[in-house]
């Protein structure tokens, strides 16, 4: 547990430059699914595959450790966050985690996302006598469109309990390096793919110009797979056709995650997007932990907690802070992307499995006061050059609304209320953690903080507000 | 005229490196409110002060001129559009102009930002006997506030014709260059000033946490002079405090353009962001053409034909292009600013007198099938990098709403429709002037189009769209 706060250009525990640390990561990058070094790690952690090793200490008496958590059907769990789980590890304060995780749409296209990926073939695994994960989202078991109703969508790799969190302290999640997670398939060897899909929860749904109306466009995109260069391009799309999931259920609409998408029913269109280059961004668009007012519930609206808000910034070299709700805090990752534009508009970014090297460092509530992170109940991130505060049309929609099992279509989701929030939240930073007056923040805010649409397809939409810290006094 | 449209890379009548014209403008830089060699111009330009010279011509037969336009009351109107008004001069497509602009909150600070300076002082002049400008607004000469009843606010230089220019056409206004204008006052020499308003207009306005609610507060700060460092710094502030006006308006709110504030009445206080300094990003929040649907117009709400839309990248290298809606275009250009945050939340930015290199260049409707600016019904504005498309709440109020003198109070603001508008025009841009179909548009905005608020601030909100030109086909 630490008791330390991190100010600027502080190294708490840090490993960030550990050539051992690289080297494990670098390994990663041409080795998935294989685990790295060091002993499986005891209990449920253990039979996902989970291992650990101590990292070469730094300092006397330090003990960090390294963990490799890769994704399968033991360490995810589908579209839903919940304080009851049973964590897959526990960890300290410090210590480092290379988490993969994988993105939901895999099953848009088998041949290039799910297949010869063991990982992902024991996630989406699905046929007439088995469902290798039944639940998926936060709804009832018996729910019509399959278990957990699709009521959250998200695969999430975890959740991992931070020894020593209690609620009112501030958990520090470090994204250390990003990779893009290759396909397992050889036909499509050493190539990295995504999916975009223009959904029915998409801002263009109900409002298209040509027919035929109401339709779902799924767009596959290759991604760039070195990590050195940094685009992304289409290669086919094909519009959503009913198709039957292996239990029998007929999916008219993208209504239930991981329904695996039949190549014969579909009409791929390779004249898309010709010459295009899309800039990479890759990133994690659900990353949070769980919430103290329910058991379960849906990974789909952000709140106070994080989730699925759904911020391209969230990548290689970004900081997020969460307000700790429960024990142990819960962290869980998913809904990786390796781009999305401001505002998410038409339903997803490019969906993409990606893997990450985590640092979480556990912030006490007694040293909260004075530092940056005092009076936190929204994620926080950080970049190299930014400060960047999170409002949402409902920031604690689970207070607001109370439980609903699809709590995203409750929320009255507006920009307008959003921005209110954005400021409110961005107005007691600057007062409460800087100690200006109301009117210097305001001042403050006008000239120099760029508001911008985070999402508007996530059942409780986002404002986010771009602190620059260059402005800070020196 | 022109006949070219300009493409990437296109030097179209380029002087934009001309060492003439370079060293005119860093002339200017010294020695504001001189004008720079050449002739007068004859008619109203003329008499107030307005000269032109040819350019060193590049090409055979070509007859490029550059004018300079200072500021003064033959020179500027005051809070509105007006395709009626005489224009102050006509240029050709391709020709340059140096342009003075105005804060209309100069009085705010008469010993920084008026004293001195011939020109502001000629603007302001107002005593119990005269007033040199007496509309401000497009409200009526009777209004109880004063004349125009400050229903629109601007200090607008022009209106400038552009030969040729007719409806359907797009004007082209490149911005070369800027600068900050120095105080004429001998006790301020080398020293710029802008002033922040929190307004009544503001998005804070009622919302404030700290008594007395319903405060404004004007905060005045020092701008980096020398267009080599990037900062601007508080200096003081004060709260609003009733002000009666030369002609004996009590003004208990900022409810009209230019009313001296009385130092006597007002308290300063010193004590104000300490150390901040804030990055300079010297732009035009006003810049546009005479709209077609009325006589005379609030310079307030934005509009299909520019205007007010207050977005911060209208700076030094941008390019912005409006559709032509009257005859000649009737350009003018105003609210000049230091530096804003998107949102503009308090109702203003550093408002600060700036100059600008402008060149204008005019495509024929003729000419604009098969390039960016078809089908153009909004301000579009282009950078190094960026194309930024500009939604608002209502993408023509004067249709949508018809003929109001206090538009901004009829229009119903919402960021919710601004987004939708951003959204209608990024799609029509892709596929009309990219040939896209609408599933390739929609991707592509989702996964690489970043979606920002504008303003919440100028009666018509505006959410811009911003294109990474890096995407388009090599």
């Amino acid at each position: 547990m630490s008791d330390h706060i991190c100010g600027a250009g502080c190294n708490h525990f840090s490993h960030l430059n550990d050539a051992d640390l690289q080297a494990e990561f670098t390994e990663a990058r041409h080795s998935l699914r294989a685990n790295i070094g060091g002993t499986k790690t005891a209990g449920k952690a253990g039979s996902g595959g989970v291992t650990q090793r101590p990292l070469p200490s730094k300092k006397a008496g330090e003990n960090v450790r390294h963990y490799y958590i890769p994704a399968n059907k033991e360490t995810i769990h589908w579209g839903y966050f919940s304080k009851s789980m049973e964590p897959l590890l526990k960890l300290d304060s410090g210590d480092y985690a290379t988490i993969e995780t994988v993105t939901h749409h895999s099953n848009d296209d088998i041949d290039r996302m799910v297949k010869g990926d063991p990982g992902v073939e024991s996630i989406f695994q699905w046929d007439a006598k088995n469902k290798a994960i039944d639940r998926r989202g936060a709804g009832p078991m018996d729910h019509p469109l399959g278990a957990g109703g699709g009521l959250g969508v998200h695969v999430c790799t975890g959740p991992i309990y931070v020894n020593g969190a209690e609620p009112g302290d501030v958990l520090e999640v470090r994204i250390v390096d990003t990779m893009q997670r290759p396909s397992g398939n050889p036909d499509y060897r050493g190539k990295t793919f995504g999916v975009n899909v223009a959904a029915n929860w998409g801002f263009q749904y109900k409002n298209l110009l040509t027919e035929p109306k109401n339709r779902e466009v799924v767009t596959i995109y290759e991604v760039d797979a070195t990590g050195e260069q940094t685009w992304a391009k289409a290669v086919y799309n094909f519009r959503w056709t009913p198709q039957t999931d292996p239990s029998g259920r007929v999916h008219p609409v993208i209504d239930y995650p991981g329904v695996p998408v039949d190549k014969r029913t579909i009409k791929p269109n390779y004249d898309v997007l010709k010459g295009y280059e899309i800039p990479v961004r890759p990133h994690f668009g659900m990353i949070g932990v769980a919430p103290v007012e329910v058991e379960i519930v849906s990974s789909n609206p952000p709140s106070y907690t994080g989730g699925n808000f759904d911020n391209w910034r969230m990548g290689k070299g970004a900081t997020a802070f969460f307000p700790v709700a429960v024990p142990g805090a819960m962290f869980s990752v998913g809904d990786p992307h390796a781009s999305q534009g401001d505002a998410e508009l038409c339903g997803t970014a490019i969906e993409c499995s990606l893997t990450g090297l985590f640092q979480f460092i556990l912030h006490k509530k007694a040293d909260l006061p004075g530092t940056k992170l005092y009076g936190l109940d929204y994620p926080l991130l950080e970049t190299a050059s930014e400060l960047i505060v999170h409002g949402f049309s409902s920031p604690n929609y689970l207070k607001e609304y109370g439980y609903s099992e699809n709590p995203g279509a409750e929320i009255k989701s507006s920009l307008d209320t959003a921005m209110t929030d954005a400021f409110n939240k961005t107005r007691r930073f600057f007062m409460d953690t800087r100690n200006l007056s109301e009117d210097e923040a305001i001042s403050l805010i006008s000239i120099s903080v760029d508001f911008g649409i985070t999402q508007v397809v996530d059942g409780n939409w986002g404002v986010h507000a771009i602190i620059k810290k260059s402005i800070f006094p020196k």
